[in-house]
């Protein structure tokens, strides 16, 4: 079939919104009609090059949702019109790390998707003849993709799709790491470095988790407000002082945060992140992505001395599980999506969603097609 | 008083055994003749100059045993002739860190320790008239040494002293590493990279664990019979193979080990102990300690992906709390400090054991006054 899709054809150059072909659904894939998607600034990532799984050209795209369309041979568990969230951390319930009861990181599908490819090896994506790469096994910025089974989250009827496409990604990471991969108590204090759209979430995870103090940390003040509407009780721009961040943070919670986590990307802030920690019980937890080939690097006597490292994928979420809890929170009002969603725009315009997100004008940009 | 002592008078010079000054015990304070001490890598590494808190001249040492010999103003929990293990993370149950419950890390006498003096900012110790330095709180290769309160476990009046000190530090540490920092469960895998005298008590203690597999690694294959003797089920040593020893244990266990320790102080074995570590799980401790100014790194990558990187000081033990259990395991046999003890001197001897261990001779030398 023929869908509507913006194709990153190269490293670096704005997408291309055409009409690229679909293949129906294999045996245990189902093909979704996407109504919306978030743009992230993962996808950004790839599109620049630093990725070192980004592979051209490609369909981007991994915080939709949709509406299942058709099923694949063996398909059991979803039915035409059903709703779904793609999950580009697939939940099989089989592997050797699903059963572990430790981790969210299945691996069913985990080596074909980092090749832009289906489970069998092969792509349902084509244009002018030419195959197009899947992207994280979501593929969200095409009108219809076509996903692996163990990759969708079935989720209510009545799920309003235009905000609960963001529970793909951003905001289910940030909650996510408060709660799964740090387990903040009531009373914690907590550092968010990078306050986008996941250092947002873990604001508000951290309000929700009972935090006592929740310190805000950006290069841009324009981000202060909102932090401190969804809960921030400090905000600190590194900007205003000398002193090394963290420093400036150990001063301010007489020793260091519980908790801190870096929502960036930048191994340097990861430091940051990691020794403005506590001695002898802080934790920091890293979930943005470096960029190929860089390091995070400190002197081990930080963790002799009790501080503890850890990093988060997809909030530690297993999202067949989980997500379909979490949309009910979003419906029921207990977890309000609003606040992330600065902008819409058909995708036509995607490109501006992109250029919004560099500016650090927009949190997320909801894409309708 | 008079007292017979191990004086580290320059950097990297052999250690005088000279006749120096040991002042009465001030208020809060206990004079300990010393039975026995052990000589550890860390002394070592202080005489060498590496330490970034090494100070000359001072009295080394920090794994000893003793019996109380007098008593300053003001202390109540300990009397003369009580048996007592110096310890060199004090433990004094009221300061923040003690009453958190999540850490051993007693910051009372931390300053001044740090520094090499009493918590009153001076020393007991000197010689022809000149002031010697402390060392870690505790100062053992003196046959009298003054010791806070808070740093002296008080143990069985009838343990063996000859064995014990090793409780000062090596065996505890090792042991403790896997029981409070990692909580190592029955059926995991663990991975203990040098197999020295910590090492050696990771290994028992993993045994004590349960663990299904204890992989021993060393550069030097005189070290793994008695690892073995100990609970190692493999051993491995990285010059048997081109790749880098990570991707060995990896493939060994099919993906990476539960837990792995780090025990021997290198930056770059820190590394490789984080990466062999189970995707989604896997747990590396550093317990040596690095030069001063070295640093750990890794690609982030490693973190996200589900791996935890901690340290581990004092086996997260609380010395006064915890030591005399330990002391009685010993006694009981539950707990076999034989064969950490590889050699045994007197104390006019004490540089041999230094050459010892420096030759990869011995585990423990005990030293006797």
């Amino acid at each position: 079939m023929k869908s509507r899709a913006a194709v990153a054809f190269e490293v670096n150059k704005p997408l291309e919104i055409v009409e690229i072909d679909v293949e129906g659904p294999r045996a245990g894939e189902v093909l979704v009609q996407i109504t919306h998607t978030g743009v992230c600034h993962t996808d950004a990532f790839t599109l620049s090059g630093e990725d070192p799984e980004g592979i051209f050209p490609s369909v981007l795209g991994h915080e939709g949702a949709g509406i299942v369309v058709e099923v694949g041979e063996g398909v059991t568990g979803l039915s035409v019109g059903d709703r779904v969230i793609p999950l580009y951390t697939a939940e099989c319930r089989q592997c050797k790390f699903c059963t572990s009861g430790k981790t969210n990181l299945c691996q069913a599908v985990r080596a074909t998707q980092g090749k832009g490819l289906m489970p069998d090896g092969t792509t349902r994506f084509s244009y002018q003849g030419k195959p197009l790469y899947h992207y994280m096994g979501t593929s969200t910025f095409s009108e219809y993709t076509v996903v692996p089974e163990i990759s969708l989250a079935k989720i209510d009827a009545n799920a309003p799709l235009e905000k609960v496409c963001l529970l793909g990604c951003g905001v289910t990471t940030g909650i996510g790491a408060v709660h799964n991969t740090a387990k903040v108590q009531p009373g914690d204090t907590v550092a968010v470095f990078g306050l986008g759209g996941i250092g947002l979430a873990v604001v508000m995870g951290a309000k929700e988790a009972g935090a006592s103090r929740i310190i805000g940390v950006d290069l841009n003040p324009e981000k202060f407000e909102l932090a401190q509407k969804l809960g921030a009780t400090d905000v600190v721009n590194p900007k205003d002082h000398s002193q090394p961040i963290q420093e400036v943070l150990v001063e301010m919670t007489d020793g260091g945060v519980d908790y801190s986590f870096e929502c960036i990307g930048n191994v340097e802030v990861m430091r940051s992140a990691l020794e403005c920690c506590h001695k002898g019980w802080g934790e920091s937890v890293i979930i943005g992505v470096a960029g190929a080939g860089q390091e995070i690097s400190t002197r081990p006597f930080q963790l002799v001395t009790g501080r503890v490292w850890r990093g988060s994928a997809f909030g530690g979420v297993r999202g067949r599980t989980e997500l379909p809890g979490m949309v009910e929170k979003a419906m029921s009002g207990k977890l309000d999506l609003d606040p992330f969603i600065t902008h819409t725009l058909p995708l036509e315009r995607i490109n501006e969603a992109f250029d919004l997100m560099h500016a650090g004008e927009s949190i997320r940009t909801v894409i309708h097609f």
